[in-house]
């Protein structure tokens, strides 16, 4: 099959694979009808070292079952069904506690020497648990929502959650990539009455309004913290949904939060330690976040994206099949798109 | 009046110093029955750089109301009182959401210019909103317990709250002076199941076993991390309590924390940094805690002291007069004694 492997920085190439099968009796096989690029895809795009063998990339997805384990009971052939970021086995202790990420047997798409998802087909360890069975058409008009809750929607969900975001909070979002819009639409789902995009790019923050932003903050430093004690009464937001993963990122979090309020980190931190260690204890700020347990969250986020009220779809500003992932790669790099789906 | 005053490392003098009088119509002056010296104390004593002026010192206090001002009106003469060790006006928006210490007007006994509780008497600003009156004699038996609402407890219990510990939960306190031995009394008081306290003292951890500790860690390093792996079926436990302040209390919290767990931090810290960031990322752990409004927690923990439920007065085990405080810190500091009371 085809496949996207990444062979250093900037080097994306579509190759030939030899087809996933099922080697475990607990195995699926989904034929993927969406893949999509990540932002954290850019991390290694940006930074990776040369590779002899290449990385497999891509861990969102939608498809179709093709072939299950004996041991598969949840999951048939025929399915359409949503392939979260993670494998969850769907029984261990984290996982009946939602923290699906934590899973015993957890291992990540294009990593742990699974196959990546912007490829034609995909062999899913632990189906029962990792997969989510859909009651809907290949082409339904939702399914570029449907693919969020893959794991964009539910992180951004993950950082409004953890952050405590409460009816008639303020929330401030850390960055207008996809991660950072479905922040916002899950800021204003759980109620929050300020929300402040602190992004530079006119698209996305438009974008951002239109999903609920209240504010946008395009300033920088001294500039951008002025501007954002001037909305908040000078004592900073309830929550920060830290949505990039730089260490700017999170010295702007911990400056923008309000004594009692909380960070909710969902960009991967590429920095060694938590900021300002005691001006966050004088002030009493909680911080939290991770990768989502998107898993666990569909349940509570489809119901919204069925009946329209909440459309992350809208991140998605780009279409291409296989051959056309090298480009959306550089797209996305260059800030050209936002979020691009994969139609193998 | 007579009142104690540091003036370097190991220096606490007792000294005649000007009586306090109302200085603001919100006012009170509380004559102190009690007080005692505090852990956080110590640091100062183990390091403060000497002073002409002096420090006064001393954050905790049960006492008699003196005088009012005009405007005080939930507080009268006669009145017993607990002085929480934070000032706090009762009406600002952080003091309704129960965060005393981030209150606009929040004043620290013993720092901004307020004297200290180790004395014979005390101005206390913004009496309504600081003081917490109570109903009971000034020899109560319950008087030491009532002594830790000013603080300790108060602590204790913040760690155990914002770490989330729920019933049935693995605990780890660490930090066997007062505050983690109300931690543990706290823990227990939430339903912990599993409360493990790390430290070497073994007055103290056996006071800590007849408080609610299930399991004691005597062990440092490498082999406490095993020990504690052990009794947590390797996975850590889901809330640490941090009552030490310490970067290698910090490391420890993170080493020893579970996936989707909790550290709730009141060691004041000499640390710059939270560390692990990125550990503590993947594994979705929160970190939350600070300064406790223990004004806010007195309503709730009240009544436990009152029913006998919880007895968080054991934590002292030593009662001096005024001139007995300078021996009463070197008592703490070489660890003769875990917290000591203060009869002026």
């Amino acid at each position: 099959m085809r496949a996207t492997v990444m062979y250093g920085a900037g080097d994306v190439r579509v190759e030939n694979v030899p087809d996933p099968r099922l080697m475990n009796a607990k195995d699926a096989v989904v034929r993927v009808t969406r893949a999509c690029i990540c932002g954290s895809d850019l991390w290694p795009y940006a930074d990776m070292e040369r590779s002899e063998t290449g990385r497999p990339m891509g861990h969102e997805a939608i498809g179709i079952v093709e072939d299950v384990g004996d041991e598969v009971e949840a999951i048939a052939r025929g399915d359409l069904v949503i392939v979260p970021f993670a494998v969850s086995d769907g029984t261990c202790p984290f996982c009946h506690e939602g923290l699906n990420t934590a899973c015993v047997h957890v291992a990540f798409f294009g990593n742990n020497g699974l196959n990546g998802a912007q490829a034609e087909a995909l062999r899913v360890p632990y189906a029962d648990g990792t997969l989510f069975r859909l009651d809907a058409g290949e082409d339904d008009a939702l399914m570029p929502s449907l693919l969020t809750l893959s794991d964009v929607m539910g992180t951004g969900h993950h950082a409004a959650s953890v952050a405590g975001v409460r009816p008639g909070n303020s929330v401030a979002v850390i960055g207008d990539g996809a991660v950072g819009l479905c922040g916002v639409i899950a800021a204003k789902r759980l109620g929050a009455e300020r929300i402040v995009i602190l992004g530079r790019h006119e698209g996305r923050t438009r974008l951002a309004r239109e999903l609920g932003a209240t504010d946008v903050i395009a300033e920088r430093g001294e500039e951008a913290l002025e501007r954002l004690r001037e909305l908040t009464s000078g004592v900073g937001v309830h929550a920060v949904l830290e949505c990039v993963g730089t260490e700017r990122a999170i010295r702007t979090a911990v400056e923008i939060v309000r004594p009692g309020g909380a960070i909710g980190r969902v960009g991967v931190p590429h920095y060694p330690s938590i900021p300002q260690a005691e001006p966050l204890f004088y002030a009493n700020v909680r911080v939290g976040g991770g990768p989502a347990p998107v898993r666990a969250y569909i349940d509570e986020l489809l119901p919204d994206v069925l009946d329209g009220r909440i459309d992350p779809g809208r991140v998605f500003d780009r279409t291409v099949d296989l051959n056309g992932v090298p480009e959306g790669y550089r797209a996305m790099a260059d800030r050209d798109a936002i979020k691009v789906i994969v139609r193998p």
